[in-house]
């Protein structure tokens, strides 16, 4: 305590040993790219929790957690599968094995009609700019090991086959870079759970002092006529 | 199974023994008088939840859950506790001895500056229909008890007072009728838990079928300008 | 309200009419054979969660939901969708065609070297009673259909492959009977979280009136040294 | 991304500005007080729902933070509580201000017989460790202010009038400390829900690689007789 990060902390508990600095630099890069959000889905989940159980914060930033599964956590953990299950084992990591592997990862999804994890992004098309940040300080650190270079050369292969730029999107990137710090798949799905708990406590903070769940809720009854499964109009909150 | 309902072996389960046919009559009836709801908020959490993590339904069945807190469940509870405490030890339960003890209720309340649990409703002003369903299946049944009454004599007490018509919600009527079936304030408020269940379940199955979740998400973010607690535009999910 | 049962008012719900006795019967019967549960794993989440959060019975009901995944609920859903699979868009439903679809189901879990869902018990190798019964109450009312019969096709094939009796587990059956009632594989996964509640409410109120979770987390702490993730010898709740 | 760690970034979230080294520094210590944590009944709430769920991370992280209720969590936001109202629009914090008002705390918990929060510890009868070091650094980066000093001088009250040495534990500290940072109590309340997800997080990737709920789960049945609220027997999960 006054020594360590809450960062260092983090590490110790995960790994069982106190990080180095790279090590910290790198997670604290990651958790920052990846805290950073708006009134999300989830967000309103844990909103409309507060409304309702305002006596129990734990359970509003449950609810907001619990929105975070494969559709928003799934990419990370599947690009690191990708990358883990064509590195592992392996000792060549020259660019040509590199190569090799990116066609093998590939042809693979081809053949199983899966997209390839950690490409495309929907307004970012030109490139992601945290993609490119993550990767830098991957370098600066020495994380930037035959994972990330694996999922750049799937990239490259991907966008000469389309015959179109196609980005990595951040997902893709921490996947990657969490792989060569020597974490498990897991850990890129467990990551951004940590780091979205701040960004929930704010939101639901700024709840208390000037709420909005009420009247986010009076114009989805408005839109919507109100006529949810059971075909009844609804009743008042608590009434 | 084949002999005994869903609700016989649910009292089974919370009492020990099989219940009589009337406990299972007015069970049926608190259960069906509080399920039926329609796009609340907690609704809301639970369909939003599942547009993250489509492949937990428990997620977001429990989302939906975690906003049935003190502000729709306290009433109940609310109404129990205040009743069973003046009831509690009590053997006369004469007219009298009943007004007496509405009188000492209301006294309370007022000495203590706290509202009068389980009177008032925001749109049914002559009396909540429920309500009278509720004690009528109440007195069929013989669970129309010293706690009805005694709810009933504050609600006349209190109408004298203001001068004006104040009806008894349906909340408190389950506080008063799973009191006067036997059950601790806590059923008051665990009943509604169990009742809101299968409305979740049947909009979660709607929206697999039928998704709102995204475009109500989209209604409130144009809305809102989307800018959330941190100052930042929201990113879309997954990328 | 006094009229219709909680069941009756859940399939209205759920599928948008009033049900007819023997479906109303038949959820019953099936809500019945997975309510009966003792002190599982989800349960003593359940109960833990209430010793730190007394405040929040919403939040231990979520808790004991949330353990209700995969690894429980799998097997309905997925018996449910490999004899929707097989069962779609088919007429032909002699004996003849429903041997020949459970020949189909089985060779094709073993190209795909999966489990054939549905079968297999660790205590009951004989016949898991359950599934006895839900099958009978499915033919008195009328729902035991293609999905059941195929169900038991393909354990009849599976017993002479393997030369040895392997009996219909009751998740299983459910999977079956839930398909010929019509609903789609979701609510294989859906049911059993709406028959849990009850048992979770159960377990709470006993928590409350006898408190096991305590001295079930110092047998856990004294039995495993009370060495957790971060190595730590861990402190008294609440200090 | 880079520049700022996770904490300054939480910060940011949480206030709209980046923090000041002497904040982030304050807050970081916090946190790591916090957030050691070993085999909790919380952590056994993650484990136990992660072995019958394991397909949802964010459902065995959401269990594990339901337990962060009152019993665990209420101490720190009720001693924030209990000073921001006592020190709320004053100005002179004179050494005999504060001990009038230190007078006014105690005399009031003797009033509404209630306990003063945050003294005492279970173990740390000499004093919390935890606690010294946090008002070290609430020293060194200038926030040890008014709310600190009122609860040393309730503390100091409370030693003579028993007569007998009481600690200043780890969760008044916070209390107090996050209140001199200009924090409202909900703050007090909700870091703690922060600092322990990197705890969660550990421990749900040691049950992936060295399972224990299975076992613990055994020894608990074993110890019980495994008769839990129905009165039956458990079954196997799954089965």
């Amino acid at each position: 305590m006054g020594q360590h990060s809450f960062v260092d902390v983090m590490l110790l508990q995960i790994t069982g040993q106190m990080p180095s600095v790279e090590m910290r630099t790198m997670l604290d890069a990651i958790l920052v790219s990846i805290s950073d959000h708006g009134l999300m889905p989830s967000v309103l989940a844990a909103r409309m929790t507060l409304l309702g159980a305002p006596e129990a914060l734990q359970g509003a930033v449950a609810a907001g957690l619990l929105g975070a599964g494969n559709r928003y956590l799934g990419t990370s953990q599947l690009t690191a599968e990708m990358l883990q299950r064509q590195i592992a084992g392996r000792t060549d990591w020259s660019d040509e094995a590199i190569a090799t592997q990116a066609q093998a990862v590939v042809d693979e999804c081809t053949a199983e009609k899966k997209i390839v994890s950690g490409l495309g992004h929907p307004i970012h098309t030109d490139g992601d700019p945290r993609t490119v940040r993550l990767f830098e300080i991957a370098r600066e650190t020495g994380f930037y090991g035959p994972h990330c270079r694996l999922l750049e050369a799937v990239q490259k292969l991907m966008c000469e086959r389309r015959g179109k730029y196609i980005p990595l999107n951040a997902a893709g990137a921490v996947g990657a870079v969490v792989s060569d710090m020597g974490f498990k798949p897991f850990m890129a799905r467990a990551f951004p759970l940590i780091a979205r708990v701040p960004g929930l406590v704010a939101h639901l903070a700024e709840e208390f002092e000037r709420p909005i769940a009420h009247q986010a809720w009076e114009l989805i009854m408005r839109e919507s006529g109100g006529v949810g499964a059971s075909g009844t109009t609804p009743t008042t909150p608590g009434a």
